[in-house]
């Protein structure tokens, strides 16, 4: 199984669709094979019912770092496990998610996610797997 | 630190001010002490690029669970830690999280969070640890 | 992919050929498809520096069960991601873990292992993941 | 809460009354504030049925370090929750832990974990999460 030569800003366009992650204010940001970088500019409906960032917002920033990390190479990777530990509260500001792949075999996918904010502060730490199909990704 | 007495009716309203959830279409259904359902119809802008509901939206609903269920006893939880499997991909219907605390010590709440489909099918498993502060909740 | 029928004795049997988990005192009790079970009996060489069971020998004997669970099929499947929450210490005794598989699709394994103590409490609650292969378990 | 001065090496030196770690044949290897390596050299008894090095000794390797790197300060850490990917599978040679400490509040220390080998290859990534109790470590 080679690896296919790809268009990798059609990959990271690609992520542009991503309803709940772009409805929620999140956008892809940068894409390398294996890097990927995502943001998100806090706003009030990022909230929760202290006034905090809430953990599914960050969840979803680290989510699409890493969905886009592990789909970088031009198969369809799907997230099967994923540990999110919460560092730091965040009210306002911007939030970066940077993911790295820290493993790749023929199936499986491993990535690193530090999400930071405006300071470099670390806000959360993110550990993901996923599953590679065969499928080529994104699917012409 | 005794248990204060608590009225749980108070605090199921109180996540109704969860912004980031509530704008996400989640909504907090029923909570008893240390046992929280919520519930997600699902829209187009739950899915991700590939049309099925995106991780984010699911971690949301188990998560708003989790903070029911670990604040349900009088005091302030916070989560430090989620491990989230997905283990079936859904498009349309809804989605139920029913969460249970399985241990709580003077500081930590432990909660396994089952998110379940129309059809009763296990679409992810969650397990969360939250530290328990000294502040009563919710704030009166 | 068929399940092949198997001889599920002979896959408990396999697990007493684990040298560490063996070596360590943990020993291979029930398996089903699906459902597994093995045990420790506590004895000074599994407590830490403070006197109680270390997290090591915790995690060995919950994941002896994951592993007798998602290789009941008759395929090999080996952990990729695993999550232990420590819930209560533990001196003395022995300790129980019962693994369930909670999902099972053609590649992935996602089972919960529940650790008890003599008394029945809850000591740790782990979630494991396992990808299966193609190969035949045990090899013939 | 002031951070006492401490004797790292003392400190150490307690991890070498780690029954468990050390009659697995785990050795803590060097200290500083936050961070910490244990090393492990493979023998027969560490490895699975199938011949590679069982999960729970990678795991018991991991979290000696994790604990080293959380009780560096002078203050009692206890594991609340782990989480650990398998990456690479191996049967010979040593294996080595790295912890650092990503995040120190007053009550809750976040760790990360890498284990290579000899090749410097990455075998394992761990995550945890431990509660700082207000006990000094080690008890004098």
């Amino acid at each position: 199984m080679l690896e296919p030569s790809i268009d990798l800003e059609a990959v990271r366009r690609h992520f542009e669709n991503d309803h709940f992650a772009i409805s929620s204010g999140i956008r892809p940001v940068e894409l390398r094979r294996g890097h990927a970088t995502a943001a998100l500019q806090i706003e009030d409906r990022h909230l929760n019912s202290v006034g905090i960032v809430q953990g599914g917002a960050i969840f979803t920033l680290a989510d699409l770092a890493f969905a886009m990390a592990s789909n970088s190479h031009g198969r369809v990777a799907v997230a099967i496990n994923t540990n999110l530990s919460f560092l730091k509260a965040t009210q306002s500001g911007a939030l970066y998610a940077e993911a790295s792949e820290v493993s790749r075999t023929r199936r499986i996918s491993t990535c690193s996610v530090r999400v930071t904010d405006d300071a470099g502060a670390l806000v959360a730490l993110f550990q993901g797997t996923a599953y590679i199909k065969d499928q080529a990704f994104p699917a012409s």
